[in-house]
């Protein structure tokens, strides 16, 4: 048993940004209240000048988001409840009977369930692309995978678990080279990382709003191109406010996908959150977050028992670290961390059995250290410090 | 054409509650600013202090919930992005290869449009049980087109565009005489008529958070038994925060339905808006709504020229009510309410061109004024006044 008495104080150090961004820009907040007490109308509904700008609110949005992932046009942009949603329609949107999919060795629940589940209605399969322990896929070992009824590369851009960037430019050009649809979950890396769209080659960018975007929980979406779409099924169908004279669903962007009342606070308040990282700049998100990466590695790299897992090294991961202790139990660990430290992290398995199994630490799982937008260096001296007294005393 | 000089003052009235309720509640916004600002962590994720008050105030939500609708647990209570995706997850996890299926002549799309893709997909049918043009829907016709593969009725409880209340009770009965599955869509009453999950002997049933229930938009979600789930597919998979080590999707409620991460925000503004509505009383707040309603219907019926729809009686109907004015275009009409009296309201075919055949109103559609809770006498008065001068330009 690791509790021993107080050594904590009161700090309160948030360090789970890969579940979500607590801190956000005040904007962010500001926005919500303004749309909520203001405004609060259903957009796109009807033709009074308050729902109208409801409507407005949401395209500037669209209007946003189209240029950070750069797409052609703002209808590109549909929103859903969050990235797990975004992902079921694209794979269920895409995928028809017998296809073969290939995936990485890092993909969360929110690919591999889905799959599970169209393995059994639609007789899919799935290969896992060659992955090391420390999370690098290999796309010349992946080729060899393509069999003749491969439709489809899905690839998380880094890995949840462990932050390892996935080379997607080129498995967008081997999904290109073999005309197979190419989907990329940005949930880890939307917001501090790059993502085009069309230099990608993508057939669907799916992202998370409440991570690195700084948006609020309860908002993602995806994007994909008006002529991507017109291949794609919807998983939902119902009011749209458009063509409201046919029993049938709208087959143009956005509406083929967006049934029913949308998450407009939430779009209104991830609106507010990519206008501040537009102005903040992304290379200059991407500079600090890395620089603190590096600290966070290089400090835990001096601690002794401490086993660290992905690349180590800060241009090749994002924030996101995975460590253990010797002998220690990840769960016990990031529970002494919060009880007697004030330090949020998250240990097990991180909704990702397969990355796991990929690191070697299935199924006792490792602590997930997460750094955000947020994070200072305090923050980042104060858990290696907690760390190190963890260490002492065992 | 409508428009002439300065009739109107710079009044806001709000009469588009059918499309979401516009003021909430003061303890929405302050459980949701506190929520935002003081913890912000995604549910159920981790182990750590925080997450776990984030888990806490979902639960809550659910229990409140859970009571309201008479659920035997609160994890029979499902939150989904809204009432149509609730709607999509009901019919497609619990219709089979063509299974027939009555409906009323009331539904909205987030209903039709459903069965129309259920159709192609699994060649299921359905059939519009006896509706007249005010919305009185027959239970002893519906009998009558009962089929050997009939296997469900979904009901409206109330139509959003007339307001006309369903008589759910014995359709519930006739469900379960023949053994059907019975799915209610609470959108128009929930929150200020009982809806009794046992009582109904219902299968699922559907409420939206941002109508009468008054939350925010961009949260709703279902009720379901423990037993009828376990018939039912989920429409979407992924990550749940448990059974983390697993590649399929839990088996349990409500994980079974609710993958990725959750509207938190909007569910804790629903948990306000709820134990709102539990102190303010059900009965107080539909007789409050009721006694507007009868004022409005008894103004309007003076007003010469103007067509009232449904059954023109407050007992019968909810605050929802669609007008026409002879010779008179509705989105005119609307506009003109709007530019000249600031009185927001809805034209048109509101998401339901089944019910505007029934009505005889399709395609032209119909005005809807509808009432809310926090709708007051001067305002319908106003409205009143406002729809006289109207009808006196004419």
């Amino acid at each position: 048993m690791l509790i021993r008495s107080n050594w904590g104080d009161e700090m309160q150090v948030y360090l789970d940004n890969a579940a979500t961004s607590q801190k956000k820009p005040e904007a962010v907040f500001l926005a919500m209240e303004n749309f909520f007490k203001q405004i609060n109308c259903n957009p796109g509904r009807a033709g009074y000048e308050l729902s109208l700008t409801a409507g407005r609110k949401v395209m500037e949005t669209r209007e946003r988001l189209a240029r950070f992932f750069n797409m052609k046009e703002p209808n590109e942009v549909v929103f859903t409840q969050n990235i797990t949603v975004a992902l079921n329609i694209a794979l269920k949107g895409l995928l028809r009977q017998g296809d073969h999919v290939l995936i990485t060795g890092l993909e969360h629940n929110a690919v591999v369930r889905p799959l599970k589940a169209l393995e059994k209605d639609r007789n899919i399969s799935y290969s896992i692309m060659p992955t090391d322990p420390q999370g690098q896929v290999d796309p010349v070992e992946a080729a060899k995978l393509i069999q003749p009824d491969t439709r489809m590369i899905v690839a998380t851009h880094a890995s949840n678990v462990m932050g390892t960037l996935v080379p997607i430019e080129e498995l967008g050009q081997l999904a290109a080279e073999y005309g197979l649809d190419f989907v990329v979950d940005t949930a880890q890396t939307a917001g501090c990382y790059p993502v085009d769209y069309k230099r990608l080659g993508a057939t669907v960018v799916a992202f998370t709003g409440h991570k690195h975007l700084l948006g609020p929980m309860g908002i993602g979406g995806f994007c994909v191109s008006r002529e991507a779409a017109k291949r794609m099924k919807p998983l939902y169908e119902g009011g749209t406010g458009s063509i409201s004279d046919r029993e049938v669903q709208p087959d143009f962007l956005p509406d083929q996908f967006e049934s029913g009342t949308l998450n407009t606070l939430g779009i209104v308040g991830l609106g507010a959150a990519v206008d501040y990282l537009e102005q903040a700049g992304l290379e200059e998100i991407r500079a600090k977050e890395e620089k603190l990466t590096g600290k966070l590695l290089a400090g835990l790299q001096e601690l002794p028992g401490v086993i660290i897992y992905g690349p180590q090294d800060a241009t090749r991961q994002t924030g996101t670290v995975a460590i253990n202790i010797q002998d220690v139990d990840n769960a016990e660990l990031s529970f002494v961390l919060d009880k007697k430290f004030g330090i949020m992290t998250r240990p097990g398995l991180h909704c990702a059995p397969i990355a796991h199994r990929t690191m070697g630490t299935f199924p006792e799982g490792v602590l997930r250290i997460s750094i955000g937008h947020f994070t200072t260096e305090e923050e980042v001296d104060y858990l290696l410090s907690s760390l190190q007294k963890v260490v002492d005393a065992i």
